[in-house]
């Protein structure tokens, strides 16, 4: 299973050398997970005027870095499945621009609920079943 | 003159209140005229390897918030011309998400070069042409 | 009544033309804003593990840019209270570094509790008396 | 070598489920290692009016998140050299409230300068001189 988006870098991404502050990254990937989980179905967000009631939760993270990203670049985020139990994902990032791969990052991803028990909550079943149907594939 | 953009809210723009965190509508703004100027023709980014040339600057901006904005809303940002000089443009800027104003926004923005003048520098003479037509029609 | 803050010109704070993107001045006068509710005593955080229960909430805001402010600034928030009524307070702004202002801004801010009502919730009782010792003061 | 800095968490760091939006941490980090390199006087900041010079540049990361933090927590940054190369420096990093640890990270920071080589410029000969007196130490 893979996923896709694109974003373009904008001005308010960039520092002071002209460059993607390195940070933003960590916002662009978190959102590439969102639209992810999103389109897939096996997230959604509270009902209106609700809480939040429950979502993914980072447990680890690694991320190097190749290449700067400027100003306009188009940038695509490649996410993969590469394995998972009932209470991590593990997910590989890759970051392109162009052909130019700007990072690579792998995230080790828990989930979270309403009651918050030591080591975090279950993935939800609906996301296992998707998960199993992926690595299947 | 108008200019519209859409924005969908994501984890990162809200709060601990599951509503938009408001200094995050200021990096929407500012990345909707960024792209009306991109758009337009009129700004562009400095190319591959060099510094920052020359850009809008935020003179005066002044927001009334209507109603708060959730996770998953989708917001329309709408900006028009309301006037020029030869240093400084007067934009007006609606959020709307469905038929409900999130916000309204009134800025004024001048420019900025690598010669910082007292007072900003002009607007670019293809900015104040483009400006001129857009008023006129 | 005035409250006094100070906060340095950090690398995530500016952007390619090197001084602080404007946005960021939003999150700045917003935790200069917390930093003197919570230290007055009028507004607590939620208790560990609970979810947020109420705040104060931007219904208007205003700001005149005047010069930029640049990496290793020391600029000084400056508040004060300029008046209120039992659903809005008015805060004026100053931001310096050194004798220079940078900017000026003006808040009307009201507040939002766990029952949303239109037009927001009343000043928690014991904020409205600190207003009104502060006003006469 | 060990550098230590403070931070509470504040609402702007926080996320819908009332915890430090992860990618918050990363500019906390950031920020941690500009106060350190600024501090040993081994780092400065442009001087007034010019452009961005030369600075760290992050070549990895690695984040263990252990516990989230919450809105009002003390956080404590403790950073320590590992060891360093002419173009490589190795920081861990750990983050706790209290005795308890929130996350561990471990970067690897090379250096950019005005001339961009292949691989990143080498580190400043005054930074290196210090990493090897702290190294020895």
């Amino acid at each position: 299973m893979s996923f896709q988006t694109l974003r373009s870098v904008k001005f308010q991404d960039c520092d002071p050398a002209g460059i993607v502050f390195y940070p933003r990254y960590f916002e662009m990937l978190d959102e590439a997970v969102e639209d992810w989980l999103l389109q897939a179905g096996t997230w959604h967000y509270p009902s209106d005027g609700n809480a939040f009631e429950a979502g993914p939760q980072i447990a680890r993270i690694e991320v190097e870095f190749h290449r700067p990203s400027r100003l306009g670049d188009q940038l695509v985020f490649e996410l993969r499945l590469q394995g998972f139990d009932e209470r991590r994902m593990k997910i590989s990032a890759s970051v392109f621009s162009g052909n130019e791969q700007r990072l690579r990052a792998f995230l080790d991803l828990g989930w979270t609920g309403n009651e918050r028990s030591e080591g975090g909550a279950r993935l939800p079943s609906l996301l296992q079943h998707k998960l199993a149907r992926t690595i299947d594939a």
